[in-house]
């Protein structure tokens, strides 16, 4: 059975080009980037070039790029240590309600050792309202955090007004990228934002890497202690082979990403077409404009989710049922909800991401499987017939 | 020029196996392991296999086995989360002057957030005083730390008895094992601690991953907060590749630990005794038995380590003066400080840490350097004729 990969969002496969350009760093040139003799050295070239890498291409400074083992710990890294620093300025905190788990987790955090928490809700697209943004800050609002694009219904947010927001209050002002960097050209000097998290993996880089960006300037006390890593700001031996690889996944990616994101938001428009087209009661979910290319969030309704995702799964297809992270969990999507969607439809959506190796071919499989599956599920489903029924009159 | 490494304690090359076993889950088995379809139940299947593995290994259950960055997270994470879990309790920790940078950031951490933290010295062997220990104990000590085995001076402390004193007075106990898990074979149900960190690359396993080791029943807050990895403890996309890396080479370390050990012994206690013997004004830092097989660090008077490492690097040979993680400090090593050596010896420390992968020949080699380096620096040193001649009366 052929397979299917419609999971993008969750994480991409690592190209075997990063693969070929990580492996001299695992038996080779394995020295710890911190020692001072040859093997340190040529690691610690390798890192440098790695970060130089990364930094130009986001338009920062090197010495604004710090490694992390990824998005999760950057957001909570992010969170918490500028909440720290600025803790003398004021203890409240702006963030969204429809953040990361990541960065929810970490206001969590905040909230229990004393900080304050807005979270800001969004409209039925899934978009701040920078009004409701503006009234909320207070005079000891201290760190403003709003993601550029949502993991679930990819929905992008005005970063460069916020970001204009909180300068001109001087506030700072972080913003979890995990999501738009595979398929946005971040100029973190254009956007301005004074940090900025994202991932490799979610950019076909190795998994247990990634970046927090952090403005020059901008005051962020450390959360793993320890050696003088990363400008004694992040400790731990430095993750040379998967900072390469993070680098060359970067490189690669900006290669090519117009046309690769045509190509994807092509298919993606395609497959939503069809899906509204052919399938009842089915919901597409965040903005239509202000949306990542590769994703395509519906609701469908009458029926579960996870059946779906299971009933996809055992024809080879792989999505997601709201948040990957969330998976394990029963509670509908906070996300969905944040956008007004009703408990029972948000308990019915399937978050479908797509990716340059997907093909035309792929989803029209896809969505001929989808209405299969969706028919027989709504056949076996009580309330959909009576509902049905009455939603069309 | 050959190149030698005797570094090991800083880091070691990933073997070729581990390698072989970590590439199909960069590019092949590349799926988010909390996904639900297919390709997440593959991804969870390898990072399950990976856990067991480990688990067994130190005689854990698997629900006590949490991947983590590497050492340094692992290291700040049960610090802070086994003292905040603990604090309504009481507020005060205990640790070793001794301890690794990451515990130490750690404490100083906890230390800004109205932990009060006791700083147990030790003898000059390096050893910890149980007595002084059990003195510092007061009815709000909620943790106390201790590092297994030093990583400059490769002292072993008594863990189990520490385990033993902590556990008769419901206190939690967490040992920094990185340095010891690559030469000891550790059953943490044996030695009886709480917790436990280690890091996959000090035994030829990759860099970026680590565990820490939470006994059933012991509360730990999370650190890196969000999805719901690693039994909500740890956020983040599970690190397949490197957790099932982490696994081959602890595995591959265990098969032949004896052996491999004895061996390393074997080079180790030819190279002191041949650096003793041959060369004046040596003194060997830390306890001749109570330390791991791999360490030799050596003070050597009248000069500076800075100019021995760089005269061995010339030569092909890579040692480390104090820890590697404080390169880039001129502070003398705590370390040493902490047993009694003084400021001006301190900075004239090198620490040679041996593999299997050395040989008698490299041993002898370097003796060889070493003694016409310490000569020629020495020769340039206006201190050492005066004060060896008065040293020697």
């Amino acid at each position: 059975m052929q397979k299917i990969y419609l999971d993008h969002a969750a994480t991409t496969a690592v190209l075997p080009e990063v693969v070929e350009k990580m492996l001299p760093y695992f038996s080779g040139v394995y020295g710890n980037a911190s020692s001072q003799h040859f093997y340190g050295r040529e690691a610690q070239k390798a890192l440098d070039e790695a970060r130089d890498t990364i930094a130009k291409i986001i338009n920062a400074h090197p010495s604004e790029v710090y490694f992390t083992s990824g998005g999760t710990e950057a957001d909570n890294w992010a969170m918490k240590g500028i909440a720290r620093a600025y803790e003398s300025k004021g203890k409240h905190v702006i963030t969204t309600a429809i953040e990361h788990p990541a960065v929810l987790g970490a206001c969590k955090d905040l909230e229990r050792v004393g900080f304050e928490v807005s979270y800001i809700g969004v409209n039925k697209n899934g978009v701040i309202d920078l009004d409701k943004l503006v009234s909320e800050i207070r005079s000891d609002t201290i760190l403003i955090s709003c993601m550029y694009a949502n993991n679930e219904i990819g929905t992008i947010q005005p970063i460069e007004q916020i970001a204009k927001i909180a300068k001109e209050r001087n506030i700072a002002f972080f913003t979890d990228a995990v999501q738009a960097m595979p398929v946005i050209d971040i100029d973190v000097k254009k956007v301005g934002m004074d940090a900025m998290s994202f991932s490799s993996h979610k950019f076909n880089g190795p998994k247990g890497i990634g970046v927090l960006y952090v403005r020059n300037g901008l005051k962020i006390k450390s959360m793993v202690s320890g050696g003088h890593q990363e400008r004694t700001k992040r400790g731990g031996t430095s993750n040379v082979a998967l900072a390469v690889g993070m680098a060359e996944a970067l490189r690669l990616n900006r290669l090519t990403l117009k046309q690769d994101y045509a190509y994807v938001e092509g298919l993606r428009d395609y497959f939503v077409k069809r899906v509204e087209e052919e399938i009842p009661f089915a919901y597409l979910n965040g903005d239509r404009q202000n949306r990542v290319p590769s994703n395509a969030d519906f609701s469908f309704e009458f029926i579960e989710g996870e059946s779906i995702l299971f009933s996809l799964d055992l024809e080879g297809i792989a999505v997601s049922s709201g948040s990957a992270c969330s998976s394990g969990s029963l509670d509908p999507s906070h996300v969905l909800l944040a956008i007004g969607v009703e408990e029972a439809l948000a308990h019915g959506s399937i978050r479908f991401s797509f990716g340059k190796d997907n093909t035309k071919e792929q989803v029209d499989y896809t969505v001929d499987k989808l209405k299969e599956i969706i028919s027989r599920l709504r056949a076996m489903s009580p309330l959909y017939k009576l509902n049905s029924e009455i939603k069309k009159v």
